[in-house]
């Protein structure tokens, strides 16, 4: 672990509470509602002070969609193998996970929201690539529990990734909109459930 | 059929030109995003004429919804009963229809999502109404065909009426991103075949 006081471990340690003020405002603004001046006042720093360690809004909205990324990427092991099924149970474990963070689950409703309706959006590219290799590798490690006979060989893998996505995307909608009546884990977990039982060889 | 030359007709002319600039502006910018003035200039009309016509952007955003709201309402006659997996057809209808409405589907997206990060947005009350219609009226038309046998009888017809707008939702998500590749209608026509076989008694 590295010492907090030495200037390295300062530094990090700033940039990442930047990245989580960043966090919280774009959730609840977006990337277009969202002004550097607020997110700079949150910070208790000047603008210049922001701009020194992110250049432009769009670099700081980036950096903290990748650094959610990879926290999440660490934190579920999502780049192991997992064939077959176990690959839709790990995204059971997220959606739980996700319910206990509001906060995380609004920056990337709004932020997809924004980037797909845009070619312009700074997030654009990222939201393209973000779902192929989500999509590519759910579908990779459902064709590796075709080959290893768990899963029905007629399985449209892709399609089936495809659904997952959509499914968690959709229902994190109406819970946003719907806390108190939506239970979007259970909701996921037995969509997941019943796909389990579908695909199943 | 109204005569357009009469003033009345004229001025029902005039507000849906105005909705339809309205429509596409809202769409490609989110509410947040679009601005009186470019709607305003996009009409061949200045900021007070426009304003005359719809007081505020709020006015003017929730005007555009609930226009489309029932133009999608009326065409694809929703709030007739359907009873059982028929109601489930008239989905993979709209969504066919919804791929060649990119414009429409955008604006839906960009504005739910906007509704569901923040509770002070003025189409909040819009989305969460919306989805509560929907998914209630499809649950009620699952409960007919469960009454009349066609449905089995342990199916939570909510959680499946959530589950066909949050498929719906998603997969227009991943289409705006990436319409080459993901067949949207194709992909919604074969969840509710598999959704169709699944709850059929």
């Amino acid at each position: 672990m590295s010492n907090p006081g030495r200037p390295q471990a300062r530094g990090q340690a700033r940039k990442e509470h930047i990245l989580a003020v960043a966090l919280r405002i774009f959730a609840e603004n977006g990337y277009r509602g969202a002004s550097i001046a607020e997110i700079a006042e949150g910070c208790g720093l000047s603008q210049p002070g922001l701009l020194h360690h992110f250049p432009t809004k769009a670099d700081l909205l980036i950096a903290v969609l990748e650094y959610r990324d990879k926290l999440d990427a660490e934190k579920f092991h999502v780049d192991d193998p997992a064939p077959g099924t176990a690959a839709l149970r790990r995204y059971v474990d997220i959606v739980e996970h996700n319910a206990h963070l509001p906060g995380l689950v609004k920056l990337f409703a709004i932020v997809t929201g924004e980037a797909a309706v845009s070619t312009a959006h700074p997030a654009r590219a990222w939201a393209v690539d973000r779902y192929e290799k989500l999509i590519g590798g759910l579908a990779a490690n459902l064709r590796l529990g075709v080959e290893n006979g768990s899963i029905r060989a007629d399985v449209d893998t892709t399609a089936v990734a495809r659904r997952v996505f959509s499914m968690m995307d959709g229902l994190q909608l109406q819970w946003l909109l719907n806390p108190e009546q939506v239970d979007m884990p259970g909701l996921f977990r037995s969509f997941i459930d019943d796909l389990t039982v579908e695909i199943t060889a």
